[in-house]
């Protein structure tokens, strides 16, 4: 099986291979307590055995709601925040083509709401609507907070408005809470079909449930190789207990024993542009479990090469704060050849031999070599290509070396305290009863 | 003339009024470089005066280009890499719908290329532009860029292949250097209309040329009204000596101060989604400005709301390093209601009276009291809309703070030696010659 591979040879300009390898009880620890569930946020382990013990009926019925919306929707509205929203983001914007609006097939194509206030977005996203047949799929645990919560009326009045009543709630799918909260009862009242959000699952962690599974069906990519991939990964970050063999423990214990050595921000780079929703998703993961108590690394993010030349010279010379995790991918899944010119005026006639990704990959060297020159240490990541199969492997990768690094720092991975704070704020200003 | 506000007090928790006032005599004296050219890098002072002394036939040469090529294009390939992309992207989205690729009206609808080598991502656009009538506009002081070189090579063959030799060269726009390089001889020869990126005039510096105007006035938008908010922030920033009354100079003295403090990473924050291209030129131009020598704030950008649900609690508790300079825009350019539910399930009608800007204000407002209160200093940067106009005002208020900030930071703001170690490694590794 290909797998991900971490590679910390270009980290030893800050900490020594003694430095990671003397982690390995911490992380060993750490991991024990994620399959044991004896540490602080135990109550939100869900996610650990998630991609075995899906229910495999609710996934055929999840596919056959997939495939009755899809047949009446050109675009799908996937209403949600944070973790409800970045997980299905960061997959499709993965798969499908940079230009997916204007070369359409015949999948519905994926437009997002419910993760701004922006007040021109709503009004674009109408004008859109307008022209449109849609769908939507409403994402939240509770269905109160505000941005979905404010996003889906303005919506449901504009399905309810183009459709009538009865058809526009045959075009509503609900991700929720099982038993309770306002979007459970709405799904109730209107019925809509439903799905569950489970209780032990916090919302970074909860791509591979319906949150993240229903709209990347609907985007028409194979939701069970994206499983068989989160399986396969969780066979081998629970059976390997050596760093070599278990890339999780390896990703957890060099980023700690870096940030132990004063790193203070880590820069997920991706060598393709259409891995930029998975840096956001990324940040999402680890800023919000690590980042308590006055701890943890902030996460940053860079495309290369595009990023190079506006973050490049900063990287290379500002101040030495950073680590990069350099995220690179070994195959395209299509390729483009330079074309040859006699004249060579440009002077690139030396790479009309070389593909793209080859061309690529020496800039992605070429990087490493001058960033570890600089100071900044690289640790590589590389996955075979971007597919299904190898995205579910990389979700439940970070997600498990996530959890295994929070607890190595010493923070409760799974809460988020400091979330709540500016919406106490907030909720006074606007008047909200009880505040 | 509305202007640019930037308000200090929610600073005060790291710095004294007084710390700021301090830093007056060393900005003043920045000030003094930018207008007198007696520093380093005062051959690349052209951008200080160039919303004043752009030249009224070449501007109108170029709006005829564009009404050309608009003409009998869906679509202009902008082939452009760092500060011959970041400007014209920044002002575009910030202006069109979020939609726009799939709400189109006649106006041609900009693509990028040269940006990025990702394989697949060019296999993605020959596949949209076997599609859809186009014209190319290409951008490069020197023409032997890498990435953008590659890209024109293949966009160009693909033009060649669909019109023909005679009308491809119709459809092509060179932006380049006046005198010499490859691009400037490969426009001669071919005989595509070409304009000036002056010599005295840096990348990153260089979006009120033809660099950003080009492609802005092809996506429809006024680049006489761009250049007049410019023309008047120049006013404002070169006729004011005073912290109070000349914003550049204060965000200047402000971010300054903040670092003498241990700040190490600025968080620029917009309020507004379509503002995601300014945070990425904007960390362009102060990154690789001040980003040398081991110093400078690391630039880092958060778009709010969003992004309080991903990076929110590392913001609120993680390690203290970072300031924010959050961008506040007072009015939306349209306006859409919360409807009202008389069952008010999700219970949200507290909000039925109140735009969504309004809602999103106190949600800015309470963010900046959390973070406040979190030990993150704020900076408020607030513009009375998004428009062409104010856009130019932001576009010189950033230029001109930048180069005061970076010479109080005591560096050659107009300088960037770190961005060529990865390219000589790069060369190295695939062989090119002399290298």
């Amino acid at each position: 099986m290909e797998t991900i591979k971490v590679n910390i040879k270009h980290a030893f300009n800050r900490v020594s291979e003694r430095d990671i390898e003397a982690l390995l009880p911490e992380v060993l620890e750490a991991k024990r307590h994620l399959l044991e569930g004896d540490a602080a946020g135990n109550d939100f382990l869900g996610w650990v055995n998630l991609p075995e013990e899906i229910d495999k009926q609710e996934l055929a019925r999840l596919k056959a709601d997939v495939a009755r919306l899809a047949e009446k929707s050109r675009l799908l509205v996937v209403i949600g925040i944070g973790g409800s929203y970045l997980g299905a983001r960061m997959v499709i914007e993965a798969l499908q083509s940079e230009f997916a609006s204007m070369v359409r097939d015949n999948q519905p194509y994926i437009v997002y709401a419910g993760h701004t206030l922006g007040e021109d977005y709503y009004n674009q996203l109408l004008e859109l609507l307008d022209r449109e047949d849609y769908s939507v799929c409403v994402i939240s645990k509770s269905g109160t907070t505000t941005e979905p919560a404010v996003a889906f009326r303005i919506v449901k009045a504009h399905l309810e408005k183009k459709y009538g009543k009865k058809a526009a709630s045959e075009r509503i799918v609900a991700i929720t809470d099982a038993r309770r909260g306002a979007l459970h009862d709405i799904a109730q009242q209107e019925g809509y079909p439903a799905y569950v959000i489970p209780d032990n699952v916090g919302g970074r962690f909860s791509v591979l449930t319906p949150v993240g599974l229903f709209p990347i069906a609907m985007a028409g990519y194979n939701i069970d190789r994206l499983l068989q991939g989160a399986r396969d990964m969780r066979s081998i970050c629970h059976g390997n207990n050596t760093l070599e063999e278990n890339p999780a423990l390896m990703y957890a214990a060099v980023r700690n024993a870096l940030y132990r050595k004063g790193t203070k921000v880590e820069m997920l780079v991706s060598c393709q542009p259409n891995l930029r929703y998975l840096a956001e998703w990324w940040k999402q993961l680890y800023g919000e479990s690590e980042g308590k108590s006055h701890k943890g690394l902030l996460p940053h993010s860079l495309s290369i090469t595009t990023d190079l030349h506006s973050m490049g010279q900063y990287v290379q010379d500002g101040e030495r704060l950073m680590m990069e995790t350099m995220l690179r991918v070994r195959r395209p899944n299509t390729t483009v050849a330079v074309p040859t010119d006699e004249k060579n005026l440009d002077g690139i006639n030396y790479l009309t031999c070389k593909s793209l990704t080859e061309i690529n990959d020496c800039a992605a060297e070429g990087t490493i070599q001058a960033h570890v020159d600089g100071g900044v240490p690289v640790v590589e990541l590389s996955v075979d290509k971007i597919d299904e199969y190898t995205i579910g492997q990389l979700i439940y990768f970070f997600e498990f070396a996530c959890g295994v690094s929070g607890y190595t720092l010493g923070v409760n991975p799974f809460d988020q305290p400091g979330v709540e704070a500016y919406k106490r704020n907030m909720f006074h200003l606007l008047g909200k009863p009880g505040f």
